[in-house]
């Protein structure tokens, strides 16, 4: 459950059932009840205050949730979060990917890599009143979508003013509420400890979305601040940061039945999406993206075959593919064969059937539904255009690199809060840092290949939705078919410097006048694709608009009509979601034990590949010295990961997963290959995957010996 | 579990471990504490009397087990077990294997085909004196052997004297005993119904030999007599048989723990062979058979790619390679990973340390095991040519026939006594049989591409090991390589006669002089094979007389040294195993449950291929009209299969499993795959497989609506 690196014209939706939720920190004391039931010990009001213990532990590292477990900022997230900044650090030479990293000591550790951050949530407001409170209803649909695009820019603005903070302003609840979030920023941030890809990715791509599962998905970073205490740069003469509070590490380990919540960052999810947006994604969206990924992970991988500097290289971008690929073909399956698209097709014939017999709300919700969906089928009609742009434009780093370059010469000519979000001042050290993140991932045969497949596709786009300044580049090649895209490509690669961190650095801050000047291919070739894509983006801001107005309204009627507590779709916020330790009958005849042991590891490995564990663990293994790690169900032996039916999604991979006592055990990091569709709707066997602390913590003592890390931990080494 | 139709130089071995066994019901009092222990509800004396109840019931079809089940003959087995009846009666307008059948009165049922029989086993007795008792001890090994070959031959022309019966002679504890079984032997055998092939062989080959399972692996057949009540040949005058006892089918399904038994006909095990053979197993014969069963099988089934006619002559061939291949497979894999080998090297390690602590033992059984080992390193040194010649003549349907049909003449020229087994007096309307049988499999295309696969590989042989009489006809056509084989084959195939039953029919029973008159090429490739084939009988008529001398004791050392109870290597002779209904562990994470249910149907079926399950079996399910044959503990849907630690191997197809009240709960029909290599050790996860009877009576009420047979049964039909 990497979070979805590459969102592709994913928007869908579900409807509130039973055991299933994410809720707002807010909405605790409105399930306090629920909690109990499911055996929380701790008070759950405890879990709405920010600051406090346990919820002042719980961080984002943008993209991934994280925790604090030391008081001295050394925060646990999963593996592949760190993935990126283990891959930052390697080569060839100094393989950390293969062989994992242990710093002994603070001196050791490694820079996490440029962009790297850690946000703290401190406050959550509602704004509401302040972003469509005080809308005119006779803005038109543009208009109004650039008011609430200009209030939420003038909150973020105020809220950032002193400085150290980010601040965000959400919608919730498709647009009936807006919540600004302020996070504390830390931007150094410093790799501590991963263990051996055979452990962390022990399975790898085979086993990802798999149960069961024995994958030690864990890492560690910390966090630094300056000698003030404030987040600062980089720098030698930082500090370790000091949370408030950090999570106590359970010493005692879970078992079947048990209580567990986790808290993190949930990415999205789409469950209060119509049938007919639900259909696109499986008729359209769902399949487009499988065969792009598809297509270009084996592009990637094949120029890798014989080369360890280039798998190094593209190993994220494969990792990011791949991960994707197995989530949507699992989705697009559950959505081929399961009952998804019915229920939903239910849900507004119910609320057809409400509205019928209950004038008021028919006369309030008048011609909601048809309002989406003529949206809907509106957007829906350049989609194999958009989809090919958008794709072309990430399948090479360079082309991605030069559009945002072009975007930003553009944006930086208006005044800072009329400039498209990402940007703005604020953004431009992200814009900075991603380019030098960039840099450890670009390989100008693997960015030439990916590049060429794209423009291979978008010479097959119908007539009507052709992208015009690729056609014509194309044509002044001279040539035609693939010898045109070859010739082009040739020019293209010739004559740019985009590969180059330093030209980029310089690149960035220069007028749209002076980028042209420099007349570079790949910038040439952002530019042309501008007005495309501003023209995309103003259309979007049309639909977008004429939604704030309905899709309110229609969450409103579900709301009334079922009559339920309900949780707003996933946006990237702090929630909060809780069941228990539970294992699943995955198909007739076969139940999955909700733990999986050590002993599963010997069962698994091949010493090669996807299956390659390290020596010292097998031994370990065999040597079958596991106490205090091991658990009495398990026959003694140490747990590896568990599974629970806590609800989450893409953003809550390193997750803390909390027991009953709000003690850390364990770590969100997947879900099960029979949850694939959960994000639309979830039913009795949607299962989460947790790495349990104890293989955590008996690895870190048995077998890495990061002992100074369990120190740290509060936690006396036995071996 | 279908009989390895194609047993392959599979000699190999185990030592005996708790709750395994494949006990002689004559060692039911020996063992009636633990079947107590188990669960049995009857007397287990009452197992050790053959014509009583049950075991009188049980009876085997000579390659697989079944029962009685009514009054009036009618018998139950495995569809797999009838597959050939099946196929037999098939034709591309009559598609029985696709449709099922089912003979609504008397009149309707089919003949099973040519060499069906039902065999009664009505009496054991010990013969081992008269076999081995005064044998000379001066006897060369060779002597010996025919010694032995000839006492057996004259028991077997005593027993079947006054006619009606069957009488074989068979070696137990490695040749330490020998017993002689008494069969009523029914020559008229039809077939009443058989459920569709999306029914009896749901899941195909991708689901044979595994777990979780959804097959309705059944079939019936009906014994007929001559009106006097003997066995008599097919006839429209004769009558149904009535046997002495026959099984009541359970009302009661079974649940998890349940006491179960199996009585049946296994066909071999080697749990008592040495380190070295298992060795060659896995060495030798397992990887030398799936090679050429993968290879053949293909070669089959891409022939029949486009053709129904083709499809169901090769059908049962193809079946029995690609069974034998999925077992031998998953055998391998077991001896690969497994602890077989050390096992066995453990036991022999054992006993050298047993003999070296007791003096007395250590005389008695000096250098046994070194003499095993010297003989067979000698028989090993032809294995290569064994196996190739043994295969090419299995590889054509038409050379086998021209074997049998010329060993025949050589044979038949002898004095009966004198004969070799198979070709006596006794034997010759089963060849006779067997050659009309074989015409309904015998395509010529089929026959002259399994062949021409194996005459290359005759061509790679060692020169050592070559095999002259091909090697020289080969030669003689005067080309080489691959030319050479297309050309002899042109010459086989053009100057036979052995594709016509009628010629086959004149054949049998010419004198060799008369047969080789004919010049039919085929006959003459086999007569010129027949020396070869002879020098080989004879060198193992050398190892098996020296064996019998040194066998014997080493079964008597591993039980000095066990003290233990011990059950026989299965030899096709009649056996009780026992057990519990049981689910296991396949691996970490996963428990198999013990019991299927007919939803399992509808999450496999895919409507085409080898989950093609009848519209009207899906519909029934989807209605869940269950009752009385649904079971409360799967939520009241009728249970299709289930599991049990009962020891059994092929051979056991079709055999009854018996409640602790002795009533018919299901029929065994297949092992686990995680139990391969069961047939050299057996571990606490070995399971058999069975269908259970509520399936079977809930399709033949609900679906196939065979009515005639539950009344006939005992049971009224509900719906």
């Amino acid at each position: 459950m990497k979070k979805a690196l590459f969102v592709f014209m994913a928007i869908f939706a579900i409807a509130a059932y039973a055991d299933e939720g994410m809720w707002m920190p807010q909405q605790m004391p409105q399930i306090a009840a629920e909690l109990q039931k499911a055996g929380i010990k701790i008070d759950p009001s405890r879990l709405t205050d920010l600051t406090g213990d346990p919820m002042g532990a719980v961080i984002s590292l943008g993209g991934c949730t994280a925790s604090f477990v030391s008081p001295d900022g050394l925060v646990v997230t999963n593996h592949h979060c760190a993935f990126g900044s283990i891959q930052f650090n390697s080569t060839p030479q100094r393989d950390l990917l293969k062989n994992g990293f242990l710093a002994r000591t603070r001196e050791e550790e490694l820079p996490a890599g440029p962009g790297s951050r850690v946000f703290v949530t401190t406050k959550i407001e509602d704004v509401t009143p302040l972003v469509t409170g005080k809308l005119s209803p006779k803005l038109g649909d543009v208009e109004r979508a650039k008011a609430i695009e200009t209030n939420t820019k003038t909150l973020v603005s105020e809220c950032e003013k002193p400085g150290g903070v980010r601040c965000r302003v959400a919608s919730f609840f498709e647009g009936s509420q807006y919540l600004q979030m302020t996070q504390m920023e830390i931007r150094d941030v410093r790799l501590v400890y991963a263990p051996a890809e055979g452990i962390g990715n022990f399975g790898g791509e085979t086993d990802n979305w798999m149960w069961p599962r024995h994958t030690g998905d864990w890492s560690f970073y910390r966090a630094y601040v300056g000698k003030d205490g404030k987040p600062a740069d980089p720098s030698k003469d930082n500090v370790a940061f000091h949370p408030a509070h950090y999570l106590k590490v359970a010493q005692t380990g879970i078992k079947p039945g048990d209580f567990v919540m986790v808290a993190g960052y949930p990415g999205r999810t789409s469950r209060y999406r119509t049938e007919f947006e639900v259909q696109q994604a499986k008729d359209f969206s769902l399949p487009t993206t499988i065969r792009y990924y598809t297509d270009l992970s084996k592009i990637l991988s094949d120029l890798g075959a014989n080369n360890r500097q280039t798998q190094i290289r593209n190993a994220p971008r494969i990792r990011g593919f791949d991960n994707t690929l197995k989530n949507y073909t699992g989705t697009l399956s559950t959505l081929n064969k399961g009952t998804i698209l019915q229920q939903r097709h239910q849900r507004e014939a119910d609320l057809a059937a409400f509205l019928a017999s209950h004038p008021d709300a028919a006369k309030k919700y008048a011609g909601v539904l048809d309002k989406i969906n003529k949206l809907d089928k509106e957007s829906a009609a350049t989609r194999e255009r958009d989809a090919v742009l958008g794709m072309t434009v990430r399948s090479s780093p360079l082309l991605s690199q030069a559009s945002r370059l072009y975007r930003y010469s553009v944006e930086k000519a208006k005044k800072d809060l009329d400039r498209a979000p990402g940007f703005q001042e604020r953004d431009v050290p992200m814009l900075q840092q991603s380019s030098a993140r960039a840099q450890s991932s670009i390989d100008l045969p693997s960015d030439r290949a990916g590049l060429r497949y794209m423009l291979i596709e978008t010479t097959k786009l119908p007539a009507g939705q052709r992208i015009a300044p690729i056609d014509a580049a194309l044509a002044k090649t001279g040539k035609s078919g693939t010898e045109a895209v070859d010739a082009l490509l040739d020019q293209l690669y010739a004559n740019t410097k985009l590969a180059d961190l330093e030209a980029r650095k310089a690149m960035l801050g220069e007028t749209k006048a002076q980028l042209e000047a420099r007349n570079d291919a790949m910038i040439n070739l952002a530019a042309a694709l501008y007005p495309l894509d501003k023209a995309i983006e103003d259309q979007e801001r049309q639909v977008t608009g004429a939604m704030s107005r309905v899709r309110p309204l229609y969450m409103e009627a579900l709301r009334e009509m079922t009559g339920g507590k309900l949780y707003p779709d996933a946006n990237s916020t702090l929630r909060i979601t809780f069941g228990n330790v539970k294992g699943y009958s995955p198909k007739d005849g076969v139940w999955y034990e909700p733990q999986t042991t050590v002993f599963g590891v010997l069962q698994k490995d091949t010493g090669s590949g996807e299956f390659d564990s390290p020596k010292n663990l097998l031994a370990a293994i065999s040597g079958k010295k596991f106490a205090p790690y091991g658990e009495p169900q398990i026959g003694g032996a140490v747990p590896i990961d568990f599974l629970s039916n806590v609800d989450t999604t893409g953003g809550n991979s390193g997750s803390p997963t909390l027991n009953a006592n709000g003690e850390l055990c364990g770590l969100l990091f997947d879900g099960t290959w029979e949850s694939r569709g959960s994000d639309f709707l979830t039913d009795e066997n949607t299962r989460s995957i947790h790495v349990d602390a104890q293989y955590m913590l008996w690895v870190m003592d048995a077998v890495d010996g990061a002992h100074n890390l369990l120190q740290e931990m509060g936690i006396t080494p036995k071996f």
